[in-house]
């Protein structure tokens, strides 16, 4: 073969990552291969580190090396936990400033064929943590598809009897966005969702 | 910090490949993030393995795992040299199937701003191995900046006393092309080098 075997075997790692092909996965590796050896020594070294130091915070599931990440220990005891899919999710919330409250990290939203029922998302411990930290709202924010919207559906469900409000993020037309190539459901809930002036 | 120590440095060590962004890095981090373990640790062993095993083929500097690529040892006693500027030049040449010859890297071509001058190629090993080897012809594939064309001239000038030709790729229309867009330099090496029918 062409490539020797090691070398194969790193271009295939890279191509199983999202949204690099083939091509692209080569393209990394032997820029990696033209750099001086150290390089990809420390990049293999990040790699073990972080998987040999990073885990879910045991509160909210965003990505710690300790045992509560950073924000649950910043800012404990607020009273609003914010409600989201994945740990990537809360970065535009941090960018923004606005928020200034707790997370949690469901792991995935219910999607019966995938096997990810109410257990696999970790919804008894968010319901312990309403009741126990005394959450005053609960911010889901779960994107719009039919399963995210069930899964808030369920969530609201289960603290129907607690004394937190459940509140979901204003659905409308985004900054910067042409009215003319706004699509249907957007519009609908938009025009649904109109304010004064 | 948002995120853990760790999880920022492999997020850097992403984002410093060619074409990745900060965004699309930290989404590859957090997508080793969400896989076993094990898929991490993997990819961080293939690192450690390519770095610690591949290096330059000692005869044409292709990357092997031996002292000699395969491509060397296979078609030891051809008389033909492709002269490439890196290793993954060599792609085209063994999709196509219409070379079997050898080939030799240069590592770059003749630039001297960036400090890269005729040792920096190691021309002195392709006309000895030219000489060793009773190489007969010399395919000089080194592209068309007006860097390569240089280099491409001073090994013409290097080997013109050995009975060695030197040839290049041919430069024309690319395949599927819309005539309408063809570049003019384009179509002037391909109104000069045009052939009977």
């Amino acid at each position: 073969m062409l490539e020797p075997y090691s070398l194969e075997q790193l271009v295939s790692e890279f191509s199983s990552l999202p949204g690099i092909g083939k091509k692209t996965a080569r393209r990394l590796a032997y820029h990696l291969l033209q750099k001086p050896k150290q390089d990809m020594e420390r990049f293999a070294l990040r790699l073990q580190e972080v998987s040999e130091k990073v885990h879910p915070c045991v509160k909210c599931r965003l990505y710690t090396e300790s045992e509560y990440c950073s924000i649950c220990l910043e800012r404990e005891g607020a009273k609003t936990i914010c409600v989201v899919e994945k740990p990537s999710d809360v970065f535009p919330f941090e960018r923004s400033g606005i928020y200034h409250g707790l997370y949690f990290v469901l792991g995935g939203v219910l999607s019966p064929l995938d096997g990810i029922g109410p257990e696999q998302l970790h919804l008894d411990e968010l319901v312990k943590r309403v009741q126990e930290e005394n959450i005053e709202e609960l911010i889901l924010a779960l994107g719009s598809s039919p399963e995210a919207e069930s899964t808030m559906l369920l969530i609201d469900r289960l603290v129907s009897n607690l004394s937190v409000k459940c509140t979901r993020l204003a659905r409308g037309i985004p900054m910067g966005s042409d009215l003319e190539f706004v699509d249907e459901i957007t519009m609908l809930r938009a025009f649904e969702g109109r304010n004064l002036l």
